[in-house]
């Protein structure tokens, strides 16, 4: 599971700004690019584009992501999809079980100011859905959360599928919408063989799978062999050590990058970041070490204190020396960017504003 | 370095109140007579106490560990300080090496208006904080800071301390204050030993170390052989896993949990949460799994997605059920609470409001 370490052909030391670290950096240019990819991806597979706000968390770069040609947005929190619509965004599916009356009032206020539907995956949360929207002006589309291997949530048959469709169909103020699938990285077989079983089911019961939502970045190399009528990507919009792993991505397709400046030099072979756990996360994400130092790629954060990175350096020819600027690319970039509140703007190698990552935080 | 997992004594589930999950609940008498308790500890040891805020980011909580009797607070990063000095709090000690062009307005501005001490470790960052504070109308008391064991940032050597007490001394506009420590948990030895030499190195230059700062929550057992004037203690206001299993604390003196929901069953033997590395941080602090469920000390958080827990429920008599509340204790408090705008509070059972978590993602 280690990454192949070596030098980003791009590669720019921040070290000519006055950065005041740790702070996630973003290349517009290479953003744009991603966002442009991503939705050639979906319209060469005729699929809609439709990206999960979750890695970036801005409503400006949703916007963009819309103006590029997505119909709308996913978001996995209620409290991302509030924060969305406040920005003015007004198609949105919401990836998730929501449950609880504390969120009745909320969900029942965002369902009639946007465009919105919602997954399930049981007959408790579809009933308390109901509940929330029956008295409503306008109904919920909902969509069965199906598990195609990922094992996460979903209903594990397509037999439970239709009938959790129908139940949901038959609740007051829901609307069946279709399928919400989250295929494993690369497979799509058992996500279609799934999707067949449930849509021949379901029209025996009279009912039709309008929608059919799959996602998960790696999985755009297979957009067009899924499914599926939409299509959710985060990451790709920023790409990160991991994605980069899966070749899903290559180094020069990584838009973002942590800044931090090297503090201490206690001994040899040891240096210290200002970046630890509450900048970068404790992410491992199947690799051994916390984060890639492109210009460094012999040095290895080896481990974390809250605002501290230890830098194993002792295989690197030069060594960073302090008070220098690093770039660090995260292993997972998404819960990075959950720690900040706003990504600097690089265009050029030029500092040119920021980004308010709008949802950081939102959880509930 | 698995936890024996045994139910709270004092357990109570959140099912009872309409909570909206995932959110951090802090029963109210834990945290107080844990705040008492050290207190009372640096009293008995005849040591002054410096709680680090790192771990609740609250003004209004360090405001009631002033009132316990602190002397002042204690911060990890500038960006938090300035949070708690316009909080009103004026005597901080930012435990860190402060370093780089972009911070030195700030680091002038904040000198200006609080008490304020920093540590540094090495000449660069001495002598940029002499760049800072030169021109200044007051001097910059700084520590330095010592490596005793724990491997993080701090000199190696007595000798290597009192050059650097030295170096700070001679520059313009600091204050040689004396060391700061961290020693790795129970181990007071090494620190004594190494302040010894300091110490009469440090007279034999005609210096005095005025403040010795200690800290780590699993030290308070020991406060008394530190050779400390001043503890810093951040964990211990809550506590978490960790500190039971180090046997600092016990479960009854947990004052913080994180309180989620079920929000799926997909398959046997399985449930899933609604908090996940978003909600609850994906720091592993040496355990296996990501948190523990007081009130089912069978199950396992053996996943996270960002916004879900994989909860293994096979080894459970009962089973959370679907919109069920239950009770996490985080493995370890300080990352988890980062993450989070607010912390319920409880008393008696009762919600009655909530602290803000005003320097929740301050790393700057």
């Amino acid at each position: 599971m280690n990454v192949q370490v070596k030098p980003i052909s791009s590669a720019k030391s921040g070290t000519g700004l006055k950065w005041d670290t740790p702070v996630p950096v973003v290349d517009l240019d290479v953003m744009e690019r991603n966002i442009a990819s991503l939705q050639q991806a979906c319209d060469a597979a005729g699929v809609l584009n439709r990206p999960h706000i979750k890695t970036h968390k801005s409503i400006e770069i949703a916007k963009l992501q819309l103006a590029a040609g997505a119909i709308g947005i996913t978001c996995q929190k209620l409290g991302e999809a509030e924060v969305m619509a406040d920005g003015g965004i007004d198609d949105i599916l919401i990836s998730y079980n929501i449950i609880g009356a504390a969120k009745h009032d909320r969900l029942a206020a965002l369902n009639a100011r946007v465009s919105l539907m919602v997954s399930c995956d049981n007959a408790v949360v579809a009933q308390d859905l109901s509940r929330v929207v029956a008295s409503g002006k306008r109904d919920l589309t909902v969509l069965v959360e199906a598990d195609t291997g990922r094992h996460r949530c979903g209903v594990t048959t397509p037999e439970a599928a239709v009938e959790l469709a129908v139940l949901i169909q038959s609740l007051p103020g829901l609307q069946f919408g279709g399928l919400l699938m989250y295929p494993p990285d690369g497979q799509h077989e058992q996500a279609v063989a799934f999707l067949d079983a449930a849509r021949a089911g379901c029209e025996k019961r009279g009912l039709t799978i309008r929608i059919v939502s799959s996602g998960g970045s790696p999985n755009i190399a297979c957009i067009g062999q899924l499914g599926a009528t939409e299509f959710r990507s985060g990451t790709s919009i920023f790409n990160d050590r991991k994605m980069v792993d899966l070749g899903a991505a290559t180094y020069d397709d990584c838009a973002l990058h942590i800044y931090a400046t090297v503090v201490s030099h206690p001994e040899t072979g040891r240096i210290m970041l200002d970046a630890g756990s509450k900048a970068l996360s404790s992410d491992l994400s199947g690799f051994k070490d916390f984060g890639l130092l492109p210009e460094y790629p012999q040095a290895r954060i080896v481990q974390f204190a809250e605002e501290h990175g230890f830098v194993d350096v002792s295989r690197c020819q030069t060594i960073p020396k302090i008070g220098e600027i690093v770039r660090v690319l995260p292993n997972h970039v998404c819960p990075t960017i959950n720690l900040s509140e706003d990504i600097a703007k690089l265009r050029g190698g030029k500092h040119v504003g920021s980004f308010s990552v709008d949802a950081r935080g939102k959880v509930r």
